[in-house]
């Protein structure tokens, strides 16, 4: 009978985390190398099995931390994956979780010995099983995602240029912007705080220093905001 | 070991179906009275569980179809539930899909022995389990959805006045529009085509027919559309 409660119908749920990261050099991924079989030697997302005491959210936490020592950050389910010989192994449905990261916050506990490292979006290796699905995926949301809500707030220092924050979007978006059009979008977003400072480090004009206003920034979070960059 | 296969972390997969549909009376949600324990007689989603030989999308066409009768209709997935006591029986995950549907196109298919029946979104019931919770981000999605794509295609006859559509963004966004926003607003999506022919049945002066220009609106549902209402 359709909803009877059946030992047999019981499956693997893997979860996979998708690790974006933002540095000076762009947008990035963290992979890992796999040591056990199958695909030993290959690089696949933060993955692991969920156990039956932790909901999803949880266990995305502790297989990051555990296999990369990264920890305390945002990740949002996004896709279940459940074809049926996506794992060879053994029937397993995977959960997968994706995050964007600021690279240099989280570098120092990036655990070595465990063969965590970033790479960048351009050059990512062939993945395991249907991971690479789970990656374009995963950048298609981010993209999608950087048109709904605004991006930056913890990818950028405190202060920060129009230029930085113009490259943060381009890193991405994966294509140049406009500058004056990016510049005209982005103010009309109203999240911004104009400061009477400079960074005196690119030019000797000098660029303004920008900060985000928190809460019109949190405001736009939930608002039906939408950015066509 | 933390990557280790072991049949005692394996987990039942329920699927539970957020059907939305639409006709004349607003925006209604497909129940189903459940008809065993626990929670027998309650109101439900429309759920059961997944096979082995079986993807989840697969899964959700077959429950809908077994529980309901209502067939080839496109259910998207989007959020899998995991709290540990959300099934008070065994520990149960739920993927959630969800669809908006024609209520008219469908009826004829339900087959009224299951007690599958339609409810008026101002006035669902209690529902069992999690069910309220998926049901309140499943209308949160369908509304962001609206901004998103162009909704109606499926929804509204061959030709259809501006009336109709406008009813039918109300009934999803569950509040008055204004006309003349509306009718800009709608134009500046570029999707309908303005037909030479009248609705006479509601005024002496008539509403012109509009149809969608089928491949405008194919372009929007890719696109980087967005129409705040």
């Amino acid at each position: 009978m359709l909803n009877s409660y059946t030992k047999e119908d019981k499956v693997m749920l893997a979860i996979d985390c998708i690790i974006f990261g933002f540095d000076e050099e762009g947008l990035k991924i963290l992979l890992i190398k796999r040591d056990f079989e199958p695909e030993r030697g290959k690089w696949s997302l933060i993955g692991g099995f969920l156990k039956v005491n932790e909901t999803l959210d949880e266990a995305a936490s502790r297989i990051l931390y555990t296999l990369t020592g990264v920890h305390d950050i945002y990740m949002e389910q996004f896709y279940t994956y459940s074809e049926i010989d996506r794992d060879p192994v053994e029937r397993t449905l995977s959960v997968s979780y994706y995050a964007l990261i600021d690279i240099e916050r989280h570098n120092e506990e990036l655990i070595e010995n465990y063969n965590a490292s970033w790479h960048s979006i351009a050059e990512v290796p062939k993945l395991i099983f249907d991971h690479d699905k789970m990656l374009d995926k995963g950048l298609k949301r981010l993209r999608r995602r950087t048109s709904i809500v605004p991006i930056g707030f913890n990818l950028l220092p405190e202060k920060f240029t129009m230029l930085q924050l113009q490259k943060l979007y381009e890193a991405i978006l994966d294509k140049p912007l406009d500058k004056r059009n990016f510049i005209n979008k982005i103010n009309s977003m109203d999240i911004l705080i104009k400061l009477n400072e400079k960074d005196m480090s690119s030019s000797t004009k000098g660029s303004f220093l920008y900060m985000f206003d928190g809460e019109k920034y949190n405001a736009k979070l939930t608002d039906n905001f939408y950015l066509k960059l």
